[in-house]
């Protein structure tokens, strides 16, 4: 198969499992009343019909570096991508990024409205531990609270939102003085590479790999996550709202300082191609195993929507 | 040591924890750049400096029906807490429940802004399960487990964050009838009700409790969240601010369906005594040991403020 078979079929395996883990609990007592109709469609909304499902793809290529089914590893997956969906839906809310497009959809708090939007990151954030605490996630338990602590951490304040806070703090505060670009390339660690660094992670939590194997990974998704970060800035500084499927140039709109920002389009371009390469050499201890997910780090890189 | 020395040293206990839970992980890499400093006060401001902490309580308490030592409970009680803070954060938010006020002190999004209030509950729900993962909430793996599928579900869609939709769903929407009292004892069993009946559960669980325990602490917990919500009704149509240290009548003047407008003042006192009756009851099994429990189900019930 190759790379793009590969992400078209995790994919839609993810999408399938996604549209189980949101729907309401069945397991509910008998006397149970209304269900909030609207929040469940907008769970719905905000997790299927679209999306590369690209962290997905990083937790199962991963974990099949150490002989993992794709079974064994949709739950990790479709738990981290509940965390994807639930960050975007915060962060498109008025008070946030104020967005009224994503993947060429509305987003939730346009198509619903801000409460439903706030319940409903609120709830997907939820599912993703749900999800990693059950059997079907891995039989070992020691395993799932490895992948819980991981999650939590690249998730929460020391992670992704830390990240994010750091953004608008910087965006937002009239004392702060411009970011240099490495306190850019710390922001963006947290605020994207967190969680697509912990994607490659949990597939070595996920293969019980050693410590050198998990390493490697971490240093992968540190390296691809840098990558997803600079192709990202340069799309919004090139690119137009068709090829992207939201909203472009709102960065320099915003007066956001970016990497492009800082260090222009030809030095951007080079760090891109540094960290595709520190992702392939990541890879070298798998060998050829490594392939497909150094497709991945081609693609990253070279992507142009 | 009376009922009300218990519920001011668990609530001291559990400031000190959520103080070093809150704070920033010291485990940061050496080359980290800027802290979201703005995030960091809001999650203190969030979570310090009052409560009750009835929910801690709950849990340290009918931990100790098992033998087990406050210190072996606190971390579980803290995570409930940062739930229950973190639900009281985004219920605040203009697009929610609108308040400026809460516990005689400015809400998080008045004190800071509505972003950092979003992204300080997202954090804050995180770091409840991060805890609840860590061995030293508890020494058996399938114990942190079954504490976090636990929190998840009391917390989510199917428990708090559901009842709170149902309850704005049933609010704003024009087609909606008004619920009735059947509909409304739902909605809050899943509102309020889920944590308080997990609270009383988590200690069942951090004791390794029978079944049989197990479902009386979860009868004890929903009789006496069914308390705590008559009761908190009541305080809202009869309260002054002083007293209640947040903004009163709001239900009313919101339009919103409560149990007290629908059974009027007296039918809500006599349910009120019947749920601290079924508080009690549950108790039976534990003897004498259970009298603190007791206690606390007399406190919801009769409580002024």
């Amino acid at each position: 198969m190759t790379f793009a078979q590969r992400l078209d079929r995790i994919a839609g395996l993810t999408e399938a499992r996604l549209a189980t883990l949101v729907g309401a609990n069945s397991q509910r007592s008998e006397d149970a009343g209304r269900v909030p109709t609207r929040l469940f469609e907008a769970l719905r909304h905000a997790t299927l019909g679209g999306g590369k499902r690209f962290r997905p793809f990083l937790v199962v290529e991963s974990a099949a570096l150490f002989g993992l089914s794709e079974a064994a590893a949709l739950d990790t997956a479709a738990a981290l991508e509940c965390v994807h969906c639930y960050s975007l839906v915060h962060d498109d809310l008025p008070a946030m990024d104020n967005d009224t497009l994503r993947r060429g959809q509305p987003t939730v708090w346009k198509a619903f409205d801000e409460w439903t939007a706030i319940l409903a990151g609120d709830a997907l954030l939820t599912v993703a531990f749900e999800t990693l605490s059950a059997p079907a996630t891995h039989p070992n338990a020691e395993v799932r609270l490895a992948l819980i602590a991981g999650l939590a951490r690249a998730a929460g304040k020391d992670g992704m939102v830390g990240g994010q806070a750091l953004d608008l703090e910087a965006e937002r505060s009239a004392e702060a003085q411009a970011p240099t670009v490495r306190e850019i390339l710390h922001l963006q660690s947290l605020k994207t590479g967190a969680l697509i660094r912990f994607a490659c992670e949990a597939g070595a939590m996920l293969g019980e790999a050693s410590p050198e194997e998990r390493a490697a990974l971490v240093r992968y998704g540190d390296a691809i996550g840098r990558a997803f970060q600079i192709a990202d800035d340069l799309l919004d500084a090139e690119g137009c709202a068709e090829t992207v499927g939201k909203a472009v140039s709102k960065d320099a709109a915003a007066g956001k300082a970016t990497l492009v920002g800082l260090l222009g389009i030809a030095d951007a371009r080079a760090a891109l191609a540094q960290a595709e390469q520190d992702a392939v050499a990541a890879l070298a201890p798998f060998g050829a195993r490594g392939d497909m997910l150094i497709e991945a780090a081609r693609f990253v890189s070279r992507r142009e929507h």
